[in-house]
């Protein structure tokens, strides 16, 4: 049977569970679900996830949604060697935990705005970028990554000196700031974010998940 | 030392991380951080928390903030026999968490957008609620809950026929909805949500922890 991700190679959130396939090298297959007919809205994958988004995977007779709810299965399972969650150190993996639900509370509103004004928003939807609310979400990341510096500027990574999930679900998001907004200074001008940016795009798993991230305007 | 949680009994975090503490039984104490004088934003708590929220938990030398991450750690270091996690099962632990994430993801927005309008705007921030604002999240949240009614037709709790951290952390949210807010119905009207709603809340420890949730207008 194998792995299936159901979800399309352009979108963050598919992107992040590739993240996690590529690192743990596994085999998968990519069933593409296409979000301009409307196929994520209907049966079958309306069955998969009731709220009607990508992605979703099926692995033997179990089917999830949710990103990161995935990445996190992903690495039970298949990872049990890695740090990508560290589950056998409870301290560790508190805090693993409390950088995973940082990115999805304080980072993924204000950046996956600013992505939707400056991309998503013209291209999909016939859109013109609120120039204003694209700059009041840009500065809430601003805040947000003020956090990141300090703590990168302690540990090499968000959750300590090892990379885990909780880095590794910046990564979709982050690549479009960079590539389809006029905001990716929000990340290169702050030197411990984008020391740390840098090592986390340049691992090969990341190259390889990112380079389906080709939506442009 | 003992474990120290840092919040406001009337505060909907704090009350998501008293549930499990309830649940579990634990000793505790918890030290009041009081948000009308801004002491959340400034040292000590701004140390316990960058971003300046309530609750934050110290357990020995353990200092964690994000009360989903408080829950997820309580419950894996002193509730190895309970049912909250299941993680000695892995897909019934996925199960959890995917639920666990429909709540972060589908459920609080809405839920505290309207709680937000009706008691928190007019009590705190001497506001007037924008009915119309607040009818629109409410018809979120009922599209949400239109998906947990087909899903608690199956299973008699949200991850299955088990009590999980999934249904905890709804507890102080739906308490507010229905004790402060005139959309109290989008859950009993919806019978397999209604009767969720009566087993969760019947719980001892769920009548602890929100037996602080007193706030009204
Ligand atoms: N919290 C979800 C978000 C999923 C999501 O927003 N998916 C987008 C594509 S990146 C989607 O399906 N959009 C279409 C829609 O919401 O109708 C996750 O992380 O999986
Ligand atoms: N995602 C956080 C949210 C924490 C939160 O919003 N706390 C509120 C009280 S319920 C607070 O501290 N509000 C004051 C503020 O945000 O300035 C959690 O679940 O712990």
């Amino acid at each position: 049977m194998g792995i299936k991700v159901y979800g399309s190679p352009v979108s963050t959130c598919t992107a992040r569970v590739l993240a996690v396939i590529e690192e743990l090298g596994l085999e998968y297959e990519l069933v593409p679900v296409d979000l301009s007919t409307g196929e994520h809205k209907r049966p079958p994958h309306i069955e998969r996830n009731p709220f009607g988004q990508i992605p979703a995977l099926e692995d033997g007779d179990l089917v999830l949604f949710e990103s990161r709810v995935i990445t996190r299965y992903l690495v039970r399972k298949y990872g049990k060697g890695s740090d990508l969650l560290k589950e056998d150190t409870p301290v560790e993996a508190a805090t693993v935990d409390q950088w995973i639900e940082v990115e999805t509370q304080h980072f993924n509103g204000p950046i996956s705005a600013v992505v939707f004004q400056h991309l998503f928003l013209p291209l999909f939807f016939g859109g013109t970028t609120d120039e204003k609310a694209a700059a009041a979400e840009a500065e809430k990341l601003g805040k947000v990554l003020d956090v990141y510096e300090v703590k990168l500027s302690k540990t090499k990574y968000l959750a300590g000196d090892f990379y885990s999930l909780a880095d590794l679900h910046h990564l979709s998001y982050g690549h479009y700031l960079i590539a389809a907004t006029p905001h990716g200074s929000l990340i290169h001008s702050r030197p411990h974010v984008k020391a740390w940016w840098d090592r986390i795009t340049s691992r090969p798993a990341s190259k390889k998940a990112t380079a389906g991230l080709v939506l442009a305007i």
